[in-house]
């Protein structure tokens, strides 16, 4: 049985397996890969992209699907041991156990909650789905990984410049009203490193990566041939760059401070994508994983240019959503 | 690329034209026009039947949907030129570009915010759509028009007369504790003088229809040479005509002054359908486009009574959206 | 037209040719029974396994289906004659009957309201839909009834002891932080007497079993050879027993004094199944129809040991349910 986490567990010749399937699949959108095979589609958080890309790919790979979310999930239990008798309904436990019994598949979305650090780093309630499914769990985006986002985004640098081994990207911070979870930026930095791209991480100092995850894409980059540096200067951090690939997201320090670390996200509001920061690299592409803020993370003038691609990775998901769930079910 | 915005923009003929292969899905419902077609339906408002007779209609046209709706749509951003710091948590313009990566098509009801009269007259949530979509955009009840639910009347009037020209219609204004929005009056009522019908619309005072919505009227009337008065006096509208067609809506005063409106309108509490108001007509039928608020708009008597043909109209509604997939598709 | 409505208006031998027809869509998942066949699921309240279990039987099937549930249904008046100027946006007899011209069947979850007795125990919202449907009505759970979870539980027992007849099952109340419909019980009772078991219900006293039921199931016991004994000792009540059967419900009291029945209920947190307990018994399998309260209503210990069923349970409400959709449409 396979389970699909994260990219980073695939070696490069895999990965670059999955981007030709997803560029096949680009060509040929049907098959019957899925022929016969129920999929559960739970949203813990809402979604458009992530939904709307899966049901039309499992549509169009013959297969049958359940989409739940909002008010159709109770609150789950994640916890063991504990004596039920407050306002969750159901545990993960059952609900898993039952719903590996209706489906061949289960795809999440289960997002960091922000509220427990350690269990948002250990990602648990992904892995709680893994520990008690008895069929293949997919990540549609988890508290710290969104393999389908990176997978979509390799594609989409395939594309553009025909290979990835040491084409310059920099993934920067940007300003936004909230403090989002770290899973796009964990996973493009990851997936990046690991294709031996050349790879720049620009933050203001308080918004660091993860420890773990950070090493673990130091240890990628190593294997591949790529580089991994980071800057905390934000024009620094693009210059001669070839792409731009923007998000904002929260402080470590959210989980002890989240007023002193929503202040110190407020100080910069100078951390946008504008036409002069896009100046200062080599007519780089712009991308970003959506949904995005105009005008906080980046300009309108930048998000509707040329160099936009934006669209394209969107489109990609789809088709590297087929690559995915076709291995899971070979 | 063809959008489905409103019945107005075709011509006689091609209204007639929908009508014929309505009544021939009505007798065949199975069809391959939707094959490997996939579908947003977007519902920005609830929905009942609009959703279960598209949900359906696809389904016997062999295509796929996804129904996005309440929660699985966060707020879209419709402005332009914003700083998005607040509450939107995406733009219209990537969320439509997205969606037409996906979708062969969008369905989308977009009801009048009640907000912003300019906004709403000008139906500016349904024509961003269009505007930024790559795919056709279908009206599933826009701020201003409902032409499918016109298709669908218009469909049941021909069912029970056998032609529509000439045959006398009365509009007439109900009771409603919500001041509800106008797409459907506008939009029976321009399908009613454009095939040529004799119209009356009646309403108390201060209950006007937009003016841009009557003159169309003038025109679609005067072209089919059908006929349109309006009338304040609810017992003169629907003496000796043949089809009562009831329906609440609110003042255009609401913008201004909505407590205002609440007054004038509660001050009308005698417009509602009733037997004794039945009793003035020519045996007229009953027709209203659901849900309906019993003993408010209409007399469980005449609701309840052979001369109501509320579920025609209802079940007319999945074989005139099936005319309508079919030209947008074909 | 077949209405499903609960196991009690079937012989004994119909209910062994649905079990019959549930082990063979065990074995052979797929058929045509619903081609071309749309069904709407309607979900007055939540569900995740009768949800997920009928949308996946009806894929298997050939049919389509819409699910209705949370914020895509609106409020449905269900009394008659009344004037609906309130919040209630539809009359049930206008939806049901809108809902029957698009779709061949209708599967309805309307729980007790806990807010009308009468209203309850006559199982209203149910049999208004009954009363106005033009196409069967399936019960996915109604304030007095789950015959679903009924048949599944049956099929389970069958599984486990190659027949029913004479069979010792306990069903036994458990603390519950909330007051709980009772079609469960009511369910389980009522199909375990109909078949023959040697049932006991066990339960404190001020948690009895409606009248109705109750001596329904003596009818019933009576006809099949089976047997009912009450005993309000929780102890007494499994001893030698063969099956547990827990389940939470709330007092009957609740309607005229919830205050009191809280009290009541939460004076006998001692009603919970625990090693201890299933040490009187024959060596008892446990079920339960889930979700479940992890220590409160049965320890850890005895929910994960390999006497417990409740998966088997579970997966049995899909084939059931196929068996009873063949019924239904044949």
């Amino acid at each position: 049985m396979r389970h699909f986490y994260r990219l980073s567990e695939f070696s490069m010749e895999e990965v670059q397996r999955f981007l030709q399937r997803a560029a096949e699949f680009k060509l040929n959108p049907y098959s019957n890969c899925l022929d016969r095979r129920q999929l559960a589609l739970i949203f813990l958080n809402p979604s458009l992209r992530t939904r709307c890309s899966f049901e039309v790919a499992i549509r169009q790979m013959g297969g049958g699907f359940s989409t739940l979310e909002g008010q159709s999930l109770w609150k789950l239990e994640t916890q063991f041991g504990v004596r039920m008798d407050e306002d969750k309904t159901e545990h993960v436990k059952e609900a898993v156990g039952v719903l590996s019994r209706y489906f061949d598949g289960l795809g999440l979305r289960s997002f960091a909650r922000g509220e427990n650090k350690e269990e948002d780093l250990a990602d648990r309630t992904f892995t709680t789905f893994m520990d008690h499914s008895q069929v293949p769990v997919f990540n549609m985006e988890s508290a710290s990984y969104h393999p389908c986002q990176a997978l979509a985004d390799l594609m989409t640098l395939q594309e553009l410049f025909g290979g990835l081994k040491g084409r310059r990207l920099t993934i920067i911070w940007a300003q936004h009203p909230l403090s989002l979870p770290m899973a796009v930026p964990n996973s493009i930095l990851l997936a990046a490193t690991q294709m031996g791209m050349d790879v720049t991480l620009g933050h203001p100092q308080g918004f660091e990566i993860q420890p773990g995850i950070l090493s673990m894409a130091e240890v990628l980059a190593e294997r591949s041939g790529g580089k991994l540096r980071i800057i905390n200067d934000r024009e620094e951090a693009v210059r001669d760059t070839e792409v731009i690939y923007a998000k904002a997201w929260g402080g470590l320090s959210r989980y002890e401070d989240p007023e002193g670390e929503k202040a110190l996200r407020q100080q910069h509001q100078n951390w946008i994508v504008d036409s002069e920061l896009m100046a200062l690299t080599r007519r780089a592409y712009f991308m970003h994983c959506l949904p995005v803020r105009r005008n906080v993370v980046v300009t309108d003038e930048v998000i509707d240019s040329a160099r936009s691609v934006i669209f394209h990775q969107a489109e990609n998901r789809l088709h590297a959503q087929k690559a995915i769930l076709e291995w899971i079910f070979s």
